[in-house]
């Protein structure tokens, strides 16, 4: 799951192929005078050569920068956002370039705070993820002349505002067809919040995965989540309860998936043999808990890597190719899935589940 | 598992109280001069009865101050990070400080490219997480003025090198302690690192309680590990292979118990009728998964909060209280501990196992 970019050189790499030291490749970096002209020709040879993260971008970074970039993010109560830090620290880690971590608590009070924490300090650039980004605060930004990119912006942005995210809707279709192609006809979703743009997408998606193939849609099916474990857990209770429960559930976030783990963890309904399980994200955690959980991956990590790129492009006034950037989902299939139960056998009343029930 | 400190002020409720802006209140806190004298007299007033952390510390902040505080972590992928930057941010917020995070990838490269990157750049102090701290490194850091702590240093620092950990023996002791009081007198501990000083410190703990049980140490029981998943489930596999398996596990973290509950997931036994399992950390993941994990606490969160309060104290050039600081471990009991199954019935065959197989 970690990833690497092996073509490219790490500072240390360039170093040992320039036979200077790293403190002297830095220098370059850094736009210091103190470097012999010849050295600093054949460090930025190698730089180039090597596919460095520099070049006109890199340099552009030079005249007055702070030489930080500023990343806002609701909180890291959720590794999704974990993932995207890691990928944002990815792509400045070949930079001189120094990451500032602000959170928002996911108020808009935290953006506030975070407009006015940078007020008075210097920031080349900003990275928003999830942010609520209400114009009057991005106008701020613009009369700061402060570049800024979005991650997962919450609901509609203007056209001229650049921004990375995934293919929501693609990945809510996929994961369900993917559970028709199983056999199950009785699909619920715990969705997400229904103030954010990728969760709707996602509801989509489920939508016509569905009317695709010639199923009605239950609304009884269709369940509000909070992107929190509590919600998959209270939904699932709920789902249960129904007259004609699910045989599978797809859920907002893998977070939530983990609350229906333990509703049906609870209740001792076997994953995936009683109810399959499929989440949205494809955070470590999916290959930590047991069964491990099939998911549709957002790459979250690229997903920080590509917005730091562009950031960095803009900070250097050099065009993006596009504003907006959709990264593909795909889905990651493992253990939570498998085709429903039998209706013969429905309910199921195995030795197993009536010992322990 | 959120902490909040409520008798403390946010800046927006010192705006409120102080009835003025945001920014003023902020314009006071930068020690800008663009606030009329008596409204900044009342400002100071409320902060200073709010117990806003400001006072003598973020004042002395205020000369040459960059307004960065640097925190150098291996990377994020254990949530034990995740943790201990949460209570960073938290005690940092109260501030006007910025966060500025860098991550070592666990490597000396890694710390030595952060000295490099903040050669250029000013920063008021550093917080380093699980640092090498190679005395050249810290040379390094003295000879620029540059104030750091260490939190959970990897080995033995001098005296004089201000840190913050955690009670790791006695954490220790009172895992196997409860184990033992559960019943189990086979207790198998996956360790972590050999090369940590907090790891070998929970070896001891486990050590001293059997000893004080008068059980003798089983060498075979003790086992070594790497803090991540794969080490808990190949030392498991390893355990469950022994003539007379452990009946209970003790994990150097929790990730690894997580390795543990997998490798006996695959075998069908089952947490904690058939192998009660305790890990150390008490991370988010704790709660998430099914059953969920009896660990010993290691108040990270708090770590990360007072590593810069203690650092900002240091920055202002006030005096610490103790330049060792130990927060106490606690015993956090979930559903993953029971008493050991009776030995007339080992090795248990029960229609269920035998179903399943």
């Amino acid at each position: 799951m970690k990833q690497t970019s092996s073509n490219r050189g790490t500072i240390s790499e360039i170093a040992a192929r320039a036979g200077v030291s790293i403190p002297t490749v830095s220098r370059v970096l850094n736009g210091r005078p103190d470097v012999a002209p010849a050295t600093r020709a054949r460090i930025e040879q190698i730089l180039k050569e090597s596919g460095y993260v520099h070049s006109k971008a890199a340099r552009g970074l030079r005249k007055g920068s702070s030489g930080i970039i500023d990343l806002l993010v609701p909180g890291l109560d959720n590794p999704y956002v974990t993932e995207i830090i890691r990928g944002v620290e990815e792509a400045l880690r070949r930079t001189g370039l120094r990451l500032a971590l602000s959170f928002t608590q996911d108020l808009p009070l935290g953006e506030m705070q975070w407009l006015d924490k940078i007020a008075d300090r210097a920031t080349d650039g900003a990275i928003l993820v999830l942010a609520r980004g209400q114009s009057s605060r991005l106008d701020e930004l613009r009369r700061r002349g402060i570049p800024f990119i979005f991650v997962d912006y919450r609901g509609e942005l203007g056209p001229e505002v650049p921004s990375v995210g995934t293919t929501n809707w693609a990945g809510g279709r996929m994961a369900v067809e993917y559970l028709l192609s199983l056999g199950h006809r009785r699909i619920a979703i715990i969705a997400g919040p229904a103030s954010l743009r990728c969760s709707l997408d996602r509801i989509a998606g489920y939508r016509a995965a569905l009317e695709a193939a010639g199923i009605p849609i239950d609304p009884e099916l269709i369940r509000p989540g909070d992107f929190r474990l509590q919600s998959g857990y209270t939904q699932t209770s709920a789902l249960l309860a129904l007259p004609h429960p699910p045989t599978a559930i797809f859920t907002g976030n893998d977070l939530q998936a983990m609350g229906v783990f333990k509703a049906l963890y609870l209740r001792n309904i076997h994953v995936p043999e009683h109810m399959s399980v499929i989440g949205f994200d494809d955070i470590p955690l999916t290959t930590i808990v047991s069964p491990s959980l099939t998911s549709v991956r957002q790459p979250l990590f690229d997903m920080g890597r590509v917005a730091t790129s562009m950031l960095i492009r803009l900070i250097a006034g050099e065009p993006l190719d596009s504003l907006r950037v959709e990264l593909a989902t795909t889905l990651i299939t493992r253990e939570s899935c498998t085709p429903p139960p039998s209706p013969t056998l429905k309910p199921r009343e195995d030795s197993q589940q009536s010992t322990l029930e």
